[in-house]
């Protein structure tokens, strides 16, 4: 590792331009270390912001470093670390009642206007820099970002052994819902998708039912008590609602084109099921990290593309020439 | 009070054909006591059987008696009671769990194809007759009924000490949902409509704000965190929703016109807003007949018409002639 | 499968005075099904009966059959079925919240003066014979029912993942509360004992740590945040509690000698910890006969020694005889 | 208000040796204000360390200020606020939580080594400055500390509409325990103690029950849910658990003079009961503010005596002269 005061990253400059390029390196802040990045896991909001420029009132309007599930080598001390990118205030209401994942302030990687993981040198908050274990790859410590996502979820969904859980969407935090949702204790985990590739994939991992969603598919029939909504798509939503149990929870992870959808309100009056959405995720880190150490998630198998920092435009492309590929890794570094 | 083989009924034989007759006198069954009746009150289910002969998948098909907030007096022991108007099954999945209102089989007053309580004498099952002290009138113990639907949504709500609660709909559900809010400790509680009669009639009650919904408002400048919607329309749902704080709750106790509305899902999730419904009311008849009689609810001041059972087709109307008359109570025998 | 008229049981007649004897096939009464066993599993408290012939204020005043841990076959259907040994009212206070362990009419198996199931037939209730499915042996669904032990236990305690659990006492419910611990996801399960033939069986079992607690043992080094303590000697209850993490649970499984222990109360109040108890269990048959069935726990493992209903007595004693026997079960019929 | 550099304290400097001294003028640090101190509460803290120089491993070595229950106006905005006394470091994993009240770094007043509040300025983090409304008085803005011990006394009880609460221990913390029961929606609160002035004093609160505990009484007859167990004597602990119905909760808030305390652990483990206790409160300023501000707690009333900073030392003896006084307040400036 040769560190010197150069930093290259690839810089988001408007819709479909992306450019590798020279940046300041950071500077720790007080409570910060500077974070050599190994391993930056591809999510859709990055490619969002490649081809729209925009996720609903987050606009880049200024060039951007993409890229916020990373993991890396804290520079000076050698320890391996999972980067959680989201750093909260730590003062407002919402971080005091311990939900820092609803602070206002929150600085968080790659949401406009704050620069992203896919660089050499990150800056970041000593607490939000996770040791990780040598049981977790650099691929793993980074996917413990969409792990995350995948914890908070059931978290929310409160799954537990007994839960029945249908996971619909069978994309890389889909699979992960799925998979945690297992590790909760899930008595039975089914996931649904419409795309071949998908559905193909889903059955590498630990799932009772891949259910193909193209031809007309009745989700009450399996008789779920938590729906895990991974696609946003509306009619999903609905179907999804409207075959929960009675007392059944909701959790919409998914967002959708719109800000608004058509619910089962009449459903969830008459059974009263619980609706509720996640917002990223909180104080889910280390439990994800100790997760995948501990071998019930195995995080590389999500890995169907691993490229270089130099390749990251090809990178976010990879979900269209490729669907098979659940997850794409840019290695900026090797260990 | 002379028992006699005779039952006198309020029976609805059709849309707008409500016929007081002669109707046969209930036999106890295995657990059950007669109950002769003494106050009714009407409520919205009741009125719309009346004017639509259903409600949703609920059809009156066959001359069916009306009326389900009751109370009364035991047959053979005198104890003034206040009748629980669902019983359920006992044994299936919800009742075990404790739940249960969500019972498929429950018995339910005044819900096709079973009888209401709009007669001389009903039978319950004992545990359903529920001992109400001297402090309660007949017609508060009746109207323990609506008193239970609020208490359930603040539960459901989860509203305590802290809660700022916004309820939407003045009338008897709203009004008691707003006073049910403050027994529960809501540091703020406010109620809103659209009709002057309502806007009017809900000052007299201990609320901190009475909104006139007429003109646009925006709910959230009242920063509430707890949603207790009585309107079923929505536009009220969404603007409601919308208003709630991270981490709000919003309980649908109104029903709609529509099985699905419009849900704005954006603000569900990334403000983790919990959304869910009501359907009836479980294990509340002990607390709202101790806060009835405690004097912090005072259900008598609920009732603007008081009318014998012979008048029963005008107490159902008595919606339309008066507005300002919050809730109607049918006096089938006096004390 | 002969059906006869006859059935033997075993039968405890006094302190130490268990006999194999003809007793009345029992008759099915409303709701019931007669259950032909198979298989028993032998508990402390049977041991308990019948070596000092009473537990607490549970005395044995007239003979009595042994035995609640069992499976068998539903006469007429063939159903192969666990037995869940308590069978509530239904109709109290406790049955209606959904907390039918602490209904205080509950007939509960070998609990004096309710016959147990250490015979050729029983009677059950219908809803208490769980169905199992064929992954399920015989043995393995008679152990659903300290399996049920465990599930409980976990399930006060909020077991989850991320938890670090301590396990206290290694004896077979011991070890179904670690390996149950594992299966909510509990980030890291420790077992402790001083008897050095369970900590050696302990080994086999999915736990992160077996504590030989002989020696001094810090507990605290591990840093739990859930106990679960199966032992009941006031030493380890103390131990075990002061060595929880701020807003620790612990849960008491185990019973005393004494109606009342020494707690480190100032530990309690300055860490905030929860301690609570476990009665039995409600609700935990379908999930225990799932968890069993996925292969996530393996009952049959627990079964040391396996004698037929004429060495009950045998049974009884095997585990002094043969302390590295967790489990001892009575083969009333076979498959 | 003459703000000059001097600073007036009620210094500790042993066992007996109170001084009335000029000590610095606190200086602002980062995020901090200066309160013109107006109302200080005496606490039973500040009495046993004036008596016995420590409580448990808190020790004074050092001079230190007394007083931790103060209301003032902040300097330079002329802000009257409420002062939470405890500043929890913000970083820690307890902190980060949100249970700040168990943050091991908190620097609370009067705490040894932290200075108190029984002085003429003091300095305290801007966000545990709390605004209060002109409702308060002075007095009953300091009197928010006591206050926040009963409600995170009630919020761990989870004492709402239906709980019957018994509150052991008629001081000022009992009083308050038994007064946000109340204000809860408690639908019984009985608040019990052996001294003849508290129970004269009592029953000037809005209490269901005043029990005289001098001569026997089996609180069991009472039927409680919740037991607010503030006298932190063993035999009161122990009647009290031994009380609570089925499921009850326990909530410890007197500190005994023991470590450890025999405790029913049988009733805990049939009957299910859960044991907690209190360290201090987190969250519960505003609420405190609010609750007093409406009226629903009148904290003036408590308040027996009130004496100026220059005897301070009668103050702290008050209880003693007169048992029949709840609370002294030091008026150390009047507004």
């Amino acid at each position: 590792m040769v560190v010197t005061t150069q930093n290259v990253a690839a810089v988001l400059h408007g819709v479909g331009d992306l450019r590798i390029e020279e940046v300041p390196r950071p500077v720790a802040g007080p409570g910060e270390v500077l974070v050599e990045i190994r391993s930056v896991g591809i999510c859709g909001s990055d490619v969002h912001y490649y081809e729209h420029g925009r996720i609903g009132d987050h606009v880049v309007n200024a060039p951007m470093i993409l890229g916020h599930e990373a993991s890396g080598v804290v520079v000076g001390t050698g320890q391996r670390v999972a980067v959680e990118p989201g750093v909260p205030c730590g003062h407002c209401e919402q971080c005091r009642a311990g939900a820092y994942n609803l602070c206002p302030d929150v600085r968080f990687f790659a949401t406009p206007p704050i620069d992203g993981a896919l660089a050499h040198v990150v800056a970041v908050h000593e607490a939000f820099a996770h040791p990780v274990p040598d049981e977790l790859s650099d691929d793993a410590a980074a996917l413990c970002e969409p792990l995350s996502v995948g914890l908070w979820a059931n978290r929310k969904a409160g799954t537990t052994i007994g839960s029945r859980v249908l996971v619909t969407g069978a994309g890389p935090v889909g699979v992960l819902c799925a998979e945690t949702a297992r590790a909760f204790g899930a008595s039975w985990v089914g996931i649904a998708d419409v795309q071949p590739d998908r559905l193909k994939a889903a059955e590498a991992f630990a799932v009772d039912e891949v259910i193909d969603a193209r031809r007309g598919v009745d989700y009450a029939a399996y008789r779920p008590d938590v729906l895990l909504e991974c696609t946003g798509a509306e009619p999903v939503v609905d179907a999804g609602i409207r075959a929960l149990r009675p007392r059944g929870r909701a959790v919409l992870v998914g967002m959708g084109a719109s800000g608004t959808q058509q619910l089962p309100v009449q459903a969830i009056q008459t059974r009263e099921l619980i609706v509720t959405g996640t917002f990223r995720y909180a104080h889910t880190y280390p439990d994800a990290i100790a997760l995948a150490a501990s071998g019930r998630i195995d995080l590389d198998a999500l890995v169907g593309a691993r490229l270089p920092l130099a390749e990251s435009e090809r990178a976010l492309t990879m979900g269209h020439t490729d669907p098979s590929v659940l997850k794409t890794v840019v290695t900026v570094s090797e260990g």
